[in-house]
């Protein structure tokens, strides 16, 4: 599938050659501006398409969508009609952007259709559900490894059987743009008798992208690693905000706490899988061999660039970390078809994500914890100091885009400034 | 406070002596009926006061709620109302409910405000946002860490320190009575050389309440001891339904995760704190100190009696567990405390639950994990085999209730049977 070639598109709104929505990508997410209420738009370009405008100028008739289906502040109403009409909603919007397509292009409504992006505020797509958070990166799994248990057994045993994951806070994810503060909370290091209270030392993102579910199952059924792409309806940049030092302390037995519940982070545009479909690209080849229900048929992995940016207040960003997101060890179907396999039901705006995605070179760690070695080996910033972890201030950018044969989709960016622990 | 006398109450509504719904109580919930679409409703003896009927009649006429609060499928809008509302609804119907009051006692309306609780579907009670599950019972704790860590030191370095936490899954949360099929998954024992996969061999629950919180915070806001229960609504019973092979070797680094999120059961009738008042206690004295966040000016323990049954197909139900909530180290206002001190909103219907309440009798353990001490000393039913975990067909009931000079407060039970896994 990923080997024929992309045919060629091209619109009569104007894209930056650099863009992350093309054409080709047309992304859904939730827009309000000074003017508009709360509803579902699709990026183009510099602009957002105003589906709800689209609709009521009848763009939409052959579809007999649910009245209003566009103007409300979540896409779950929308993702839940199904991909069959997700995607048409998809490919007629497509059609009205093509160069040779007069219907909106010559219409009077036009103006109104196309809202200018930077004028706009993006808001969370959706209402999530529940939240998990894999942890699928073999090179992130044995950097943490090495660093915290045995140099020479990084990985635990259960690690190559199945992808591990938790359960994550829903509450606290916040889109793009929203700041966070620099979490309090207890620590104690090794040389101390009794935990201390305070704020993070050890404030650190993760690199991690995660999928939307579109469909929901009842409790008792399982999802196959052969359906799973059916109840995957796009993704997002995520960042797991992470206090190392507050989590080191809390987590044994029962796993992360509040060492990632103060927040966490996503891109406001939703790529659908049709959208990635020509980057679809094969996992790495997994030994021991899986169990049954985590076999696939076919490739479930993308090939989507990722880099991280710390940009200090004030100052210029600094690129700390190039990875790719088909480095991933477990692939999306394998996740859902294991969170899955013991009953649990999924619901439509339920949010997954992939735990942080790291490479095998030293630039391409998802996180500070391993590009700095746990603070060891600070890193230089361009021209502005260096960073063991996140200060205040500090605004952590995300981006990530899929590129092949001069077509280009991608997220856009979640970005994230830290305040100063609130008193 | 728990020292003064309960004012004695009497009501023209028949409620037998060993009712858990008496005039003292009046817990919310929703129900609905063949007649009767989803609804709020209050249970007393064997009845439910339709709440909705006697709104409809202009019974809270002096109270301006919003219109339709109480025909809805479930509590949140009526808790977001705010406790000074929720207690001044709770208080007018108790007020209706006084023997000597004959606004609906003699009211034509009375019939259909009465509905038969027989009768009644009752539907699960709120929309659960975020589900948290705690770990607050010392001697729970300490038994599983002799089990499976080290007999001489149970208990983990921060247990003493934090009440323990991990999220967990919400949408599998389901209402008494809702059956759950055995789960599926991978386990490996230490004389296996690779994990196997088929349904659990290790069925266990765990004797849990949970609260629900009844007010929002914003990201980055805590909430301190002190205005704890300012945020917490009521109570229910909380059955943790835990798979010990498929949790034991999944859980390490991240905690639970498929182990327990294939189903909790919960009790249908929320009962709130101002019924629980009189049955306030002490909690165990801390020692070490805790930290000041966690400090509390007052006693935030409740004296609750619980018990659990097995019941074999078919067959009768054996008491298998005496318990009490008051054994829990950490109480409520800490957990809540602790749980937002790093910023982590909460929102009105998130479910947090104490952990398994075991006591220091073997006979008050929480679990079969700890009653049959991880299946090598299998509990004895009357008259009906015995049990090591759970079998297929087995149903597992839950009861509690508060009673002091004569009062009682009760919360019914929460049940479920485990069937077999689906094929």
């Amino acid at each position: 599938m990923s080997d024929s070639p992309i045919p060629a598109l091209s619109t009569w709104v104007e894209v930056p050659k650099t863009s992350d929505f093309t054409i080709y990508n047309l992304p859904f997410g939730i827009f309000k501006n000074k003017k508009l209420s709360p509803r579902v738009g699709m990026a183009i370009g510099d602009k957002i398409v105003d589906l709800s405008v689209l609709d009521q100028e009848g763009f939409f008739a052959n579809l007999f969508l649910p009245e209003g289906i566009f103007l409300t502040d979540s896409l779950n109403g929308l993702i839940s009609l199904g991909k069959v009409q997700t995607r048409k909603i998809r490919e007629r919007v497509q059609s009205l952007l093509l160069e040779d397509n007069g219907e909106l292009r010559d219409h009077s409504a036009r103006g109104k259709v196309m809202v200018t992006r930077k004028e706009a505020e993006m808001l969370l797509p959706v209402k999530i559900g529940d939240y998990t958070d894999f942890y699928s990166s073999v090179e992130h799994a044995t950097n943490v490894g090495k660093m915290f248990r045995d140099p020479e057994n990084a990985l635990l045993p259960n690690w190559k059987h199945l992808p591990v994951g938790y359960h994550g806070r829903a509450s606290s994810i916040v889109v793009s743009g929203t700041p966070i503060h620099r979490p309090k909370g207890q620590s104690k290091s090794p040389n101390m008798d009794t935990p201390m209270f305070g704020p993070s030392r050890k404030l650190d993102f993760e690199l991690e992208m995660a999928f939307i579910t579109g469909k929901q199952t009842r409790l008792g059924d399982s999802v196959s690693t052969a359906e799973a792409e059916d109840y995957i309806f796009g993704f997002v940049l995520f960042n797991d905000w992470s206090a190392r030092d507050i989590q080191a302390w809390e987590y044994v037995p029962l796993g992360p706490f509040l060492g990632k519940s103060f927040g966490s982070s996503i891109s406001p545009w939703v790529v659908t899988l049709e959208a990635l479909e020509p980057f679809r690209t094969a996992s790495p080849v997994q030994e021991p061999e899986v169990l049954p229900y985590l076999k696939c048929d076919r490739e479930h992995s993308f090939d989507i660039n990722l880099e991280v940016l710390i940009q200090p207040e004030g100052g210029k960003a600094s690129k700390v970390c190039t990875s790719n997101f088909k480095h991933l060890y477990w692939n999306v179907a394998q996740q859902l078809a294991h969170h899955t396999v013991n009953g649990c039901n999924i619901n439509v705006g339920d949010m997954m994500a992939s735990g942080t995605i790291s490479g095998t070179s030293p630039n391409s760690f998802g996180s500070m914890l391993e590009l700095s070695w746990n603070g060891s080996q600070p890193l230089p910033l361009d021209g502005d100091g260096k960073r063991a972890f996140i200060e205040d201030g500090d605004t952590v950018i995300m981006r990530g885009f899929a590129e092949k044969d001069g077509v280009r989709v991608g997220f856009g960016e979640v970005k994230g400034q830290i305040l100063p622990a609130k008193i």
